[in-house]
């Protein structure tokens, strides 16, 4: 017995020095109070929203709620820059779409390929027997490559506050997973290193695959793409328990929230809401991902619309 | 550091209380050698075949591996079970097939209805909108239903010597993941409080479903027959590492082995053999768990097969 007191005593000590604001990148306001509550009561034990453990599930889209996507997800600007690298060894490429656009830069021929023009883009670049290869090139691009505006490398572009949250809840004993729209091998490049998520975590979008020879081979064909309704589709599938908590930043993860926000228990959705063009961007009825459905939904379920401008002391 | 040194030592004496066999179902021998020593080398640090924690996967298939599945899998058992319950609700059943053949007990016309009849049963079984429910009827089957040979209710037909081997790996810093043909739901009904595994290291089969209302809904068409090469399939999607131990027990879990088989670093492939007749099973030749090209893979590849008979103390 002297022994368990002076093991749960050193415990105790240990935690006491940990102590202090878990998201000290969060300004004071509702928005922090709400989470942080949130948190202490449902893992506070004997209180009425209580949840176990294994039950502490929280899902989180990528793209715009954990790092950038502006002015566009960093996964097709990789993308287009290994075009260039890959034109090289494909003399043929400059006059073939959409290939020929993205040498060019020429972001309106591009577009006119539509999805099926970036779908043939990220085929080329992410298709292939090496994913190891690949993911070495993804994991040295973001390190290195710079965003046009911040001067900064991509890699360097996730929100501190996000990060800190992601931190915060997994002392708490939450399971953090990633549910994005993203590739899942571009995605396991970093996110394990850089988030400290681990891969079998990330729940993304993914190409048709065969079994050969003790190997995967990815071809070039979409299998699944993790958006919408496919989100909360995918969490059923990988993980099985619904969501206690949820965040997200546009209409594409509506659905995911949705499905949080149907649980019997205690539970937070939150959207990212960009309204800081002036330390990030502001944007929300745009093109490329647009809140508005999301905002009336917010409305209505009283979730939490996190302002960047306001809630947030630092973004990066 | 007093402090420092007053924790450490609190965990090393912690630690040596534990010590001891961490597989006492399993005899002395060349089988529970390997698997020791490929556990040791591993996880040592400095070992020159050392794996870090995040990839320490290991794989397990479920039925025949994990727990009987004799005389037939045993979702397949409770579905017919449950279809008996369910026809008081549907006098119409004893008068169609594949419903009338489960309710006469008419295995041949029931195999006559082939596997378009099987998928029948179990989508009426388990589809439908509440999961919950379904799940505690299916916990309850397993307490209280027998197995018609040992008189012992489904759910304690686990095998002592894998349950060991689960929680001896868990305490070493692995991920163990079941990797089965058994749907998922019906997997997470039992396997997390059973074999300590939780709902999101579940891949099994599944049902195409559609999101509504908040809810995932599943519709009565199979998605994903996860056996043969859709194993290592499933594994490249939700867990995105290569796993360095790969457990089954038939020619469906052949993928699965190569591709663990196929990894550089140290990594371990195990079958285990049904090779006792009187505390168990005897079979490797039938239609149900075949274990023919496995048996040769196992020998070129230089596997580990488990003679159940030999290699285990107890079984259950």
């Amino acid at each position: 017995m002297r022994l368990l007191r002076i093991f749960l005593t050193a415990l105790l000590l240990f935690g006491a020095l940990y102590a202090g604001d878990p998201l000290p990148s969060w300004n004071e306001g509702p928005a922090k109070e709400r989470i942080l509550t949130f948190v202490e009561k449902v893992t506070r034990e004997g209180s009425p929203a209580y949840v176990a453990p294994a039950e502490r599930i929280a899902v989180f889209d990528n793209d715009g709620t954990l790092w950038s996507e502006r002015p566009l997800p960093f996964q097709i600007i990789y993308a287009m820059d290994r075009i260039k690298t890959m034109a090289l060894r494909h003399p043929e490429w400059k006059d073939q779409q959409p290939f020929k656009a993205v040498l060019e830069g020429d972001m309106q021929s591009l577009k006119k390929q539509g999805k099926k023009g970036l779908l043939t883009i990220l085929a080329a670049v992410f298709a292939g027997p090496d994913r190891a290869a690949m993911q070495n090139e993804v994991a040295e691009w973001l390190a290195t490559a710079k965003h046009p505006r911040f001067d900064k490398p991509y890699g360097e572009l996730r929100y501190k506050p996000m990060m800190e949250l992601l931190r915060y809840l997994d002392s708490k004993g939450f399971k953090n997973f990633v549910v994005s729209g993203g590739g899942i091998d571009f995605m396991r490049a970093y996110i394990p290193g850089d988030y400290g998520i681990p891969s079998e975590r990330i729940l993304g979008s993914y190409a048709e695959t065969r079994f050969e020879k003790g190997e995967i081979v990815k071809l070039p064909t979409v299998a699944y793409v993790n958006d919408k309704a496919y989100k909360p589709i995918a969490i059923y599938r990988n993980i099985g328990l619904r969501p206690i908590l949820a965040v997200g930043n546009s209409d594409g993860d509506l659905a995911m929230l949705q499905y949080s926000a149907a649980g019997r228990g205690e539970n937070l959705q939150v959207y990212i809401h960009h309204t800081d063009g002036k330390r990030e961007f502001a944007y929300d009825k745009m093109e490329l991902g647009t809140l508005e459905k999301g905002l009336v939904a917010a409305k209505e379920g009283d979730w939490l619309v996190v302002d960047m401008k306001n809630d947030w002391k630092e973004i990066f």
